[in-house]
């Protein structure tokens, strides 16, 4: 299999700097970016007007939760949780989880996301989504055992069970992630047998921290240290952990992260609507941590759109900091492309040669995006997910024409609808 | 001409109460909104799965800036506007405002927005362009004397050619406003002499107010006092008057525009992006001020896109006040239509027998919109733009499935190319 890109306007390598090219996938990689390619191809596609992007890594998010969208939406985290997200969760079955998952892969297609890390139940439904989906997932059963020792062992089993069933699928695009949930709903044990079993098994973890005050009030309570400190202590941290939030971080903290390898996935939307903070954008970026950007789940977004995700988190950070100069649209770019691939070690983010063919093309030929002035610029500041019109993973083309090709879109829509009145 | 839509869910009154009905609109108002209307209508519009809402009013912009979009970013607003776009604005012709006029048109009616206040220069140019685009336009010629009394009189006269300009096309749907630009760019002589124009010819006003910390300090320094109670003692504010920003504003400035009736433009985006600060919303809701939304220039932004900016107001004010119930969906929703035409003195912003048939129908058969639990939410926090499918204005179709029917797309988009080579 092979796809020709012809006349886009291309963001090209590390520097993602903008060139007129015509760009050569072949099998699941990109093999040549040049002017004028004219080497026979399967599939010819015309980028004419348009910007061939890297494909977009949302690095946290709760792919099924789209489920749950507008169901609840201006509480506090606490009420939200309790009685509202929780109860609905606890009625979820394998069956409904999938609904979602299929909604959530049917978005991320038709926004430009061609890769994400997620972190829900039946991980293992999910796992199925994603290989029919022809997305790219790493995947994690958030595990919670609230210092139950018989939730350790069960916690830590199913965890197991389903990096089995996804390792199984054999698939390149599908890889298992552990997920403990966060310090203050796991165990040291529970953290400690994660360090474990990811250094046995050469997996990465993703877990949930600093999110809230509360948290921080919390954890410090109980061990008498902040969420990070402790994270430390007990030898959790490494360069293939990626930390959601990390939104309350001191000094400390972020000395801690940058010593230690750790990504910090950031998740402004989320943040913002649930009135968590403005996480310390700048003082982890100069202190050297590799920070990605994630959506987090539709339920407190309310999208899984990585464009409007980039543009939140330019403008948050410029208004809290009183400085426009503050992340940058390059910036913001980079913790929605290369930042994201480089925690999940994969060689993709970036348009080269040799790189995992995961592509975006947006359609330029909108009033809002036009004149071309900047490209970067456009996709950050003026763009929607809405303007992707062809998603390629791993070679393979998902979306052409905004017509998405590996799932039935109508059916999942409907599936979806049905599935939420079952959990009122 | 009668219009009727079927089948949709309907935004329905001042409460936003979302029924499905179907609305029947003939010439340009609402006449009938209630279950299966089986009446005769010139164009039957089937909006099975898609929302039905009030057209969207931007209370804030400069329509043609859409031409510098892009063009410098994460800068300084000095050096943003003196180093980048007032160079460019000082060669700017009749022409090319026009150009960009189209541009802004074409984007607003592919977004939603039905009436803008727009203030810029040429504006006898951009009354043309919102005539034939049959859009709503409130529009105002910016002036600016720095305190030369040869130019107040120069700028007092282009406000007055402008009006004679608009009142000669004679069209319900353009209207000139007053627009002195701002407090620390123009003399009192100037403001003092606006508001008696504007009395004697029964015109509303819209000037930028307390945008900048810097702005602050400039009239404290020159008059001792801050925009707000300089506006008050000069006898400037009224009911008539649609101040843009206030973000800046004390106690004490905001009892007095809620005394005077004085509506607030809230610009989340550019407020953010250009790092001003964040105005207080809750304080101004509170005192009862009626405050409605805007994108401002399409340069601070980056687009005209009200749905993005509802959703940024929303979340803004959440995390600035890190209170998750504030600014909740309907709040904003109001914002970016009711409010805005209670400013502007317009029976519109609400579907409802009787006022202008001012309305968007936005396709819900999407992923990132689905399932539709909470409408209201949903346009908040998970639509953009793109997914306004119809735009209707006066009565009249502006778009109907994403095509414009008043305005030459292709050719929009190629002069707004074409234009900024020129400004370079």
């Amino acid at each position: 299999m092979s796809v020709l890109i012809k006349n886009g306007h291309v963001i090209y390598g590390e520097s993602f700097e903008v060139v007129k090219a015509d760009v050569l996938i072949e099998g699941n990689r990109i093999v040549k970016v040049a002017k004028e390619i004219n080497e026979p191809a399967d599939t010819v596609i015309d980028a004419k007007g348009k910007v061939v992007s890297p494909g977009f890594i949302n690095l946290h998010t709760h792919s099924p939760m789209g489920l749950f969208r507008g169901l609840a939406d201006d509480l506090p985290l606490m009420d939200w949780l309790q009685n509202h997200i929780w109860p609905r969760e606890a009625k979820l079955t394998r069956e409904y989880t999938k609904a979602g998952a299929y909604l959530g892969a049917l978005e991320m297609i038709k926004t430009g996301t061609t890769t994400f890390l997620d972190m829900y139940f039946f991980m293992d439904a999910v796992a199925e989504v994603v290989a029919e989906s022809g997305l790219r997932g790493y995947l994690s059963y958030g595990m919670i055992d609230l210092g139950d020792p018989e939730k350790t062992e069960k916690e830590i089993k199913e965890a197991l069970r389903t990096m089995e069933f996804i390792e199984k699928l054999n698939s390149e695009r599908v890889h298992f992630v552990f997920g403990p949930h966060a310090p203050y709903t796991c165990s040291i044990a529970l953290l400690k047998e994660v360090r474990k079993l990811a250094n046995e098994h050469g997996k990465l973890i993703t877990i949930h921290v600093s999110e809230t005050m509360a948290e921080i009030g919390q954890i410090t309570e109980r061990y008498g240290k902040s969420p990070v400190v402790l994270l430390d202590e007990v030898g959790f941290l490494g360069n293939d952990v990626i930390i959601a939030h990390g939104v309350w971080l001191d000094s400390r903290d972020i000395q801690i992260l940058a010593r230690n390898g750790v990504t910090v996935a950031h998740n402004p939307a989320s943040n913002m609507k649930l009135a968590s903070g403005v996480m310390p954008l700048q003082r982890l970026l100069n202190a050297g941590v590799n920070v990605g950007l994630g959506t987090d789940g539709a339920a407190s977004n309310n999208n899984l759109d990585m464009l409007d995700e980039m543009k939140l988190a330019a403008l948050l950070h410029k208004v809290h900091n009183l400085d426009p100069t503050v992340a940058d649209a390059k910036t913001v770019f980079r913790m929605a492309t290369l930042n994201g691939a480089k925690a999940l070690r994969l060689k993709a983010g970036v348009i080269k040669e040799g790189y995992l063919a995961d592509i975006v093309i947006v359609d330029f030929n909108r009033p809002h995006l036009r004149p071309i002035n900047n490209v970067i610029s456009h996709l950050v500041y003026s763009a929607s997910g809405n303007d992707v019109e062809t998603t390629i993973v791993d070679g393979k083309i998902l979306m052409l024409d905004r017509e998405v090709l590996t799932l039935d879109e109508e059916k999942i829509l409907d599936e979806a609808e049905k599935t939420i009145e079952k959990l009122a």
